[in-house]
């Protein structure tokens, strides 16, 4: 452990220098990924070979993946992981089919109905990174709640492997949560692909999903062009809040599982107890050694912050002030505590609540706001998947009530016509036509 | 009327050429906008100073609008019209309020419960433009959401006018809906202040509100640097579907209600009635010329279409293609019909509820999905001030019951950190600690 990572009591007027996030080398790619959506938009297919040729070093001749390929994948999985991920969806199932909202009928005046109603986003690409470790879990967070919402088409790229083929386990859980069209084709050109369409990939209205810095830089372009996006991404991050009550080995592993993701990952561990900060930081240094990643979990752990605090309130108002992607609290009653929350992505309560668990299979989406994000945007749900829109059903009663009110309102704005919409009606009702 | 915007029964593959939108003379603001950024950022206040200076003529002291002229203002309304927007006001906070969530505590497992809670975004800034004709009743649709959610701090940003004042009807309604901050600053430069925050007005993380092209060029910037926005922007439009039922004078009214609002403006009619078809269009020919804005809804007619169809459903398979900031239908029993609506931002059935109504006084929100992204966004609700934050709790009955889980998937992913720090847990209720 660095010592220079490590504050004890720091006053609050030294609290700003410990919220900083590593600061990303952002090259900038968007002309390198402006000629890549130039490309595939002038080129379509052509255009996804000559870059998958060029970035993943393969030759696809068939981007869409045939039900063959899908059907063979399922022998490939292991009964065991086959019945962990069917686990996994039937908890992510139940918790996304509960963000269902019943239409909700409002009088606003008699004769004044007002409600909103859900309706899928009828076109969605999701992209699934592949290389060595398939995120397979990140297809059951995202195909589920579109499935739920009721997509049209549900569009999955991912880049083949060298061999040609994608991860068995991406297709078998993408056949599980019934993706049926999914592409071998990844990193810019697939956003690309998903934004303009080509002659096999299809256009969508909205992209999911992770990705390295070409996908990043890509997915704001595709914004530029007109698609939607779940949301800005960021390096991965958990902030741990620990008490007295706190198990040292848990929270080291905890942090270390937040640390092993990427060398750009952070973490920050708070305790308000020193003895429980002092065997968290040994639990720490002896757990990482154990990690296949741990070149990555080192470099990570650099860039991290092991703070004491003299309060659970302190640990929390320094944690809204930091808005982290993932936020655990290994404290005594923490239900007692979550009205002092603000900002935050997903919050993890007690000590039998680890990131992991919800990284994969509690039911909650894991899909969400990192670099601060969680002060502006939500996590992914079921509504990232639907546009609700409004619905208002006026009576001759309704219009009579608020008429004068817009007539006087469209008035004051300048805007003429949009008073005479009214007073034409409402001379024809004075009519009694 | 044009008669090369009428087109009698086209057929399908004639759709696609009248679902086209006026091209918007995008111009390449960006760079002018990043230069006012980079100043702001750099000199804060008196770059305000200088903009202000240059694009609205006008020099400003203190950006800060005082109580006294907030106070002031409200004698120079109107009661006439201080009621109206007080009614407004009234069905607004009602149908707002009843967008608030219950929370929803789901037990995905025995021993897992996983739930939401929403939070206020806690910095908003609302942009409102000046200009000849205040757009009060955007303060109305931002400022009322946003104290349902209960943001913390409600930045107003609003241009000056030449004689460096605030109109007094928006700062009548600004004070009415309880906002506090007003500051006499608009343009690119309001924006640049609001995402970073200068001596004068606080940086905040979502900005909301309607502007011209350079108001949306820097909206896009500001997202570049980290903060939200409500929604992309694009020029205002109508459908309305008209059946037999309908009445032509009216309908021509709802069309020309859209087409003032500017030149770019598109509005689209569709009846399934030749008759009222014909009559609607003889109505706009005779209205337009009343409106003191006929030049602006001219032009806008010039980008508009209007189109005969042979029934509703086909009607509406076209709206969904075009999909329509704001939908109107003018038929018998329209409710029959809304399972058939996909895309759309603003919806209002029948014969008495005009888009105006919506644009001022039912309750719904008139900042709604524009140029086709009605497709991929909703327009402004509670919603869009409030982050929801995923909970989870799980009880060591809980973690057992999907530990094994987690640890295959975690491993499946390479992730082993994450499966450690499963296993640790699970060893130690093994363990009986």
């Amino acid at each position: 452990m660095m010592t220079q990572n490590i504050f004890k009591f720091p006053a609050k007027s030294e609290w700003q220098s410990l919220l900083t996030r590593p600061t990303l080398e952002k090259k900038n790619l968007r002309e390198l990924v402006q000629d890549i959506f130039s490309e595939v938009k002038l080129n379509g297919d052509s255009a996804l070979q000559d870059f998958s040729e060029k970035f993943d070093g393969v030759k696809i001749e068939q981007f869409s993946v045939s039900n063959e390929e899908i059907e063979n994948a399922s022998a490939e999985v292991s009964e065991d992981l086959k019945n962990a991920i069917k686990q996994a969806k039937d908890n992510i199932l139940k918790f996304h089919n509960s963000q269902k909202n019943e239409i909700n009928k409002i009088e606003t005046q008699p004769g004044i109905s007002c409600w909103r109603e859900s309706r899928a986003i009828e076109n969605v690409g999701l992209y699934i990174p592949g290389g060595t470790a398939p995120l397979f879990s990140t297809i059951l967070m995202l195909a589920i709640p579109a499935k739920i919402a009721g997509c049209k088409n549900i569009i999955l790229c991912t880049p083949p492997q060298k061999d040609g083929k994608i991860n068995p386990v991406i297709l078998f859980t993408a056949q599980l949560c019934g993706v049926e069209k999914i592409y071998k084709v990844g990193g810019a050109q697939a956003i690309a692909a998903l934004t303009f369409g080509t002659e096999t990939v299809p256009k969508v209205d909205k992209i999911f999903g992770p990705g390295n810095q070409y996908v990043t830089a890509a997915k704001e372009l595709a914004v530029d062009n007109g698609v939607a996006i779940d949301m800005p991404a960021g390096p991965s991050e958990v902030l741990v809040i620990a008490d007295s009550s706190a198990n040292p080995e848990f929270c080291a592993a905890d942090l270390l599982s937040q640390a092993e993701h990427g060398i750009d990952s952070q973490v920050i561990f708070i305790a308000t107890d020193e003895t429980i900060f002092e065997k968290t930081l040994e639990e720490i240094n002896l757990q990482v050694e154990e990690l296949p990643r741990n070149e990555i979990a080192k470099k990570a752990l650099e860039n991290s912050r092991f703070i004491l605090l003299d309060s659970v309130e302190n640990a929390l108002e320094f944690s809204n002030l930091y808005a982290p992607e993932h936020l655990i609290l290994s404290i005594e009653n923490p239900e007692n505590y979550i009205d002092l929350i603000v900002n935050a992505g997903s919050v993890f309560l007690g000590n039998y609540s680890p990131e992991a668990a919800g990284d994969y299979a509690t039911g909650t989406n894991h899909t969400l706001p990192t670099n601060g994000f969680a002060r502006n945007y939500s996590g992914v749900s079921l509504d990232s998947f639907v546009k609700k829109i409004t619905f208002q059903n006026l009576t001759e009663i309704g219009l009579k009530n608020i008429g004068k009110s817009v007539e006087l309102m469209a008035e004051a704005e300048g805007l003429f016509a949009h008073k005479n919409a009214v007073s034409l009606r409402l001379k024809s009702l004075e009519n009694g036509i």
